[in-house]
């Protein structure tokens, strides 16, 4: 079945069990394969192909066969109260030491009413949202985020000194859809950045610095400089926060200390830290009512006034499960040269991909 | 003594001591007063007299002379968990209810490790950072947000609903000074566009919209328009969270449901909602260690190479202790409107203005 862009569609689910079957034939537990894929899988479904299977799959593969990312998960609760607890991931997979972390979170946060959890020596852990929206079934509004390699700059600097440090915020409701907020610190990422500088394309100013640090709409200038954060010197604080609280307070990496991600480095493992928080939203107010009034809430915005132009005004997440829905029913597409990759990986591991 | 912009400089401890005065006199308790007037003399220290006593000073006392504030604390705890609490302030003072809040939250992270606290029926509280802050001399990491009455629109939106809703995060460090993140969730204030307005001066773009939802560079149009949120539809979606997490939950109004605030409505209270956070860090890595890696940490920032004609990379709230340095050894201005206001509102209550 031919797919946008030129890419092939592919049923979520045949995706699921091929990249599960992968993920067992390099050394993963099953339930931890079972994880992963479904995490990646759930990316790839919400339209953020970025952290789907699309763009990771291939180099987690690698990562495990070089040696640099352990596949087999084994965890050291470094520090425990009843409301928090350091996770030692000893450079597992990152998914799967963020299941761990989140579901002890909210293991805590039903105790304690609120939980934050973190963990460290761990690695890419995928999309930011999966871990925050694992709250959303048990009533609690969810947190996550992780610090990164360095992409962007301080104010008024010339060299990248944090990564794009994003967070995520999951909001249950009742008849609407939960709220779920996933974001980069800066403006636009990476990829934006190449997209445009491929077809020559100039920036939005706002967007990107060159490499001396001075604002710029050139994308090829912008590709030998960095992102821009959001609302620049707040962007910073937040992009800076993120990193201390993810990287310094977990004793993993942090600011420059990276020695590379994905596939920029596989000789030295990248030592991430994430963190994440839980709340019970029954110790603040019944959950009916909470969700009767986020629900009213999301209908005023919905509702409100649209600018000139504009069909409809979104709410935050709602875009990526309408895309769940639509690839749900019409498959994942998978650009043709990432097809080629699986096909080969398949071969190596005697998995064989799946047919379109 | 002459201040900046034709204001007057007076002495921070006689504006302290004055200000607590005005408040004792106003049917504000003692210990109530004494912390009102430390917050907010504490935010023109920093530089912040949007939040100091220059901006909301008569305005409080305006709002409890009319009984639309209630000088009186008096809390109801509504709900508690272990690491949890809202706290019904009953229309009270927007910074009694935050101390009471915060330092719950400070408790409670001493026994859990991590506790999150809100405020519902509340008010205007003042600067953010300064209930972050509280957390510092405890070995932990503050934080603190609020709502407030709509000023920006959603994404694609042409009708105000979201308050700049700001937040505060403060992260204490050993020999360098601690970082405050304290930021609203719009580009600029409103009062930047309002100077430019009086100066005939453009905007810069990506600063506000008109009333049409437009983007403007006029400052005109935008003062009839609307703030935009930092990093378009994320600071969209961080102003939503804020205003769901600190209005909805706490059952406080929300979006477009403020009755006005400060001076525009002194008949409706306004109900504002508030959430505080602390985490301790003794629950993930010892304080001694912690402090001197966030040290290394800014210490690197600061170094970081600069861009062209930067002669300084400034880490989040350095600036605001550099001018508490500045205004404690030189003494804060105040506008001469201000000085009359302030010496009018002293002869009514009999506690006369200190001269400069």
């Amino acid at each position: 079945m031919a797919g946008v862009d030129g890419g092939m569609l592919f049923s979520a689910d045949r995706l699921r069990v091929w990249t599960q079957e992968i993920f067992r034939k390099l050394g993963v537990g099953a339930d931890d394969a079972t994880l992963l894929a479904d995490s990646l899988i759930e990316a790839n479904l919400r339209g953020v192909d970025t952290h789907g299977i699309t763009r990771v799959l291939c180099v987690y593969a690698e990562r495990i066969r070089s040696g640099v990312m352990n596949p087999k998960s084994r965890f050291t609760v470094v520090r425990e109260k009843p409301s928090t607890a350091l996770i030692d991931c000893h450079n597992g997979i990152g998914q799967i030491g963020a299941e761990k972390a989140m579901r002890m979170a909210i293991e805590k946060a039903r105790k304690t009413g609120a939980a934050f959890t973190a963990v460290t020596h761990s690695n890419h852990y995928g999309m930011a949202a999966y871990w925050a929206m694992m709250a959303l079934p048990h009533g609690m509004i969810g947190f996550s985020s992780t610090n990164a390699p360095a992409a962007a700059a301080p104010t008024g600097g010339q060299a990248a000194m944090f990564g794009t440090n994003p967070f995520a915020i999951a909001v249950p409701a009742a008849r609407e859809l939960p709220v779920v907020l996933d974001l980069a610190t800066t403006v636009v990422a990476r990829g934006r950045i190449i997209l445009h500088a491929k077809q020559d394309k100039p920036l939005e100013p706002g967007w990107a610095f060159d490499e001396r640090g001075i604002p710029t709409t050139d994308p090829h200038a912008a590709l030998k400089g960095f992102l821009a954060p959001i609302g620049g010197y707040k962007g910073y604080g937040i992009m800076l926060a993120v990193d201390l609280l993810c990287g310094v307070m977990t004793g993993s990496n942090y600011g420059t200390h990276f020695p590379g991600f994905l596939a920029d480095n596989m000789v030295d493992p990248t030592d991430v830290g994430s963190i994440f928080a839980a709340i019970d939203i029954e110790s603040f107010m019944d959950l009916r009512e909470f969700t009767s009034a986020i629900d009213k809430a999301l209908d005023e915005i919905k509702r409100s006034p649209r600018a000139e132009g504009v069909k409809r005004i979104y709410i935050p997440g709602e875009i990526e499960f309408e895309m769940k829905a639509e690839r749900l029913a019409g498959g994942i597409p998978v650009p043709e040269a990432v097809v080629r990759d699986f096909i080969a990986l398949g071969n190596e591991l005697a998995v064989p991909f799946p047919k379109a």
